[in-house]
């Protein structure tokens, strides 16, 4: 068996004294090895800033005519820093969505694009529905625009250059002053979480008492400074199920979601919904607790408590009345399908993996683990302190106060309309 | 030689033809500046990193005595540029272990730790069982080391500061001379992967024809740069089996996995293994190719063909003389099991929500989706190849004569040791 000896590591940098030393070769083999390890270097460092340069100056062909339309997408929200675009990073869904937009010339611009949204996620929250409304280049002419067949294929174009996390799903042609903010008819969240330590009769019980006009200022983090000074909204139809309805298995893995439909909701309010269902179905609160929240006279001022994870929660359907005219392309959404299917393999078998770590652990030295709900914060707190027991946080009305004392708020009659 | 003038730029690369018409100190020169500039790209690039910052000079306590143990340790590798510390980059498992080991003051530094590793894994690639060897401040003197339950808890320790994707969970005091490479009995891999259109039977059958000593030139990547000139290895078991024996369902998500055992590895041999199973699996092979590729005489140049994914592969366990000597403790190990469930739990999640995704395409869009295997980029290619009839890469006889001529390789006769 032949065995080897390494003469030089290239990596090894060179005093003058050994480089002397060196043949002429030698040194022209050192100066190439360098310059080569520099390429790659210099490669990485262009890598490793991670934000995509913003197109500008793309060929712009120019608009013959436009069309306005709904258009549909989704996206796994968990990497980004929310939907809206925000002024100190890139990585929201909005620019990458404004840049394919820009980047296949279906648009000038955001400012001449006409465009609505239909809501507004948070960090790391995802979506299966998201709607917007925008004017998009059109292939046919103004007279030809009923020749729906022969337009350009949105979705196609989009999808190939946006992140494979951010795709569209389908685009409907409406009327130039169609909003997708204010002519939405319903918003339905999903928010999927496994049973764990959860009595979930419990939790479907305490559920069914949001149902209807309330006012969930205890449900929420209030937004005052931004305007929003009332908090009554309709909760029309919530349900906790099986995920899958075929699930024969009843232990702490099996998948639950919570759908929630609504004409508008408040600034995280189903992240606190849930993180108050938690603490009824993990038995800390009785499912009375739905109630004395909901009683703004007698509970004005919100008890302190963390909200649950966003990871779980998806803004999943947003409806309009057109129904019947979303356009979905075969061909398209194939490809789309794809993409999720090879990411969910990869979670799963990310989550397989995991698995037989703890199973193995578990061999190896047996330990009682109380089963936990991973999440919401609220678990990490050793000593568990009762809702209305907790410190509370200031009212409305002393908000309301505060702003208006700083000039920042004028209170007018009429009603505010919110997302 | 006649000298030539050098331009003024000094980033500028300069090709063979230019470099043969300087002298031996412009060449120097170059070399110099060449070495000064990647030092500075290195810079550069450590600073882009996110990373925490290695801690220099931490208050030291004085070290009264040290032992030597094998400490063993998992780590989930799809956020990390592999294991094993590199220059341009801090997200490699060796660097957060170093961190921890010195912020704990359990070592020095890493030169005067006596410091052997197990083995090394790639970037992506995660392990279950990965063992270091190791000298560790003792809480203990010289003489009492035998009162070994009054020791430092170095699990909980290190735990405490390591990201929660790399624990410690076993360790072991052993005799001073006990190497983490040199003395490990046997390694084991596994691989996770769903069944989606794989003939699993096909697929084992193959994989027993892998059983046994033999040359796996052609299930790897060559490493005769870095010394590696014989590749002959010894799998001492191979199985491919459900991964819950008692799942019932048996469709494309189905989970299994592989378990390759052998007392070391070449470059890559797992991923080529899986790839060529993978393409028997997929039907695209037959199982024959296997025989043909491990005959050597008659196939000395490997075919060109794609590794399969790194995401599914784990160096699972790694054994030493002293299975019945690693220490777990129990409340330090409760820790570490829930912070795994809750990695788990939130992967479980995001599958969850992205087969929500797929399922609500399909009602609204049915299409006919072929089941695809993710896990390798031969799936990418539109037309298939066979394997025999692709291009070769170099074989072993003509990489060894390229290195040797560059001067870069000597041939003795003596055996060399390979990991």
């Amino acid at each position: 068996m032949a065995s080897v000896k390494i003469k030089k590591q290239n990596n090894k940098d060179f005093n003058l004294e050994e480089l002397k030393q060196l043949t002429n070769d030698q040194l022209i083999e050192k100066i190439k090895s360098l310059q080569a390890h520099n390429v790659q270097l210099k490669t990485l460092l262009i890598k490793s800033s991670t934000e995509t340069k913003t197109s500008v100056n793309r060929l712009k062909k120019p608009f013959d005519s436009s069309k306005h339309v709904l258009l549909k997408f989704f996206y796994l929200g968990w990497d980004y820093q929310g939907f809206v675009v925000q002024e100190d990073t890139t990585k929201t869904i909005e620019h990458y969505l404004f840049e394919s937009l820009t980047r296949t010339c279906l648009i000038k611009d955001r400012e001449s694009s006409n465009y609505h949204r239909c809501g507004r996620t948070d960090k790391g929250v995802s979506s299966f529905g998201q709607v917007i409304s925008i004017d998009l280049r059109s292939k046919l002419s103004a007279d030809n625009q009923h020749d729906i067949e022969n337009e350009l294929d949105y979705c196609k174009l989009l999808n190939r250059v946006l992140p494979d996390n951010i795709q569209c799903v389908a685009w409907s042609p409406v009327k130039s002053d169609v909003s997708a903010r204010f002519d939405c008819t319903g918003r339905t969240y999903k928010y999927f979480f496994p049973k764990s330590c959860l009595n979930i009769e419990k939790m479907s019980r305490a559920a069914n008492n949001l149902l209807g006009t309330h006012d969930f200022r205890n449900f929420c983090k209030m937004d005052v400074g931004n305007g929003v000074v009332e908090y009554i909204r309709n909760i029309l139809f919530i349900n906790i199920s099986l995920f899958d309805e075929n699930d024969t298995e009843d232990n702490e893995r099996t998948m639950y979601v919570i759908t929630i439909r609504g004409k508008a909701f408040l600034w995280h309010q189903i992240r606190c919904i849930m993180a108050v269902l938690f603490l009824i179905g993990e038995g800390k609160e009785e499912e009375t607790i739905i109630d004395e929240l909901l009683d703004v006279n007698k509970n004005s001022r919100k008890p302190e408590y963390f909200m649950a994870s966003e990871v779980p929660l998806n803004l999943f359907q947003c409806d309009y009345d057109i129904e019947n005219n979303w356009r979905y392309d075969e061909s398209s959404l194939s490809i789309v399908k794809a993409k999720l299917k090879s990411m969910w393999t990869f979670h799963n078998i990310k989550g397989t993996m995991i698995l037989s770590m703890l199973n193995e652990l578990d061999r190896s030295c047996p330990t009682d683990l109380e089963i936990q709900n991973y999440l919401h914060l609220e678990n990490k707190t050793k000593r568990y302190i009762p809702l209305m027991a907790r410190k509370r946080c200031e009212s409305l009305e002393e908000k309301i106060k505060h702003y208006v004392k700083r000039s920042r708020l004028e209170i007018h009659n009429e009603p505010e309309s919110t997302t």
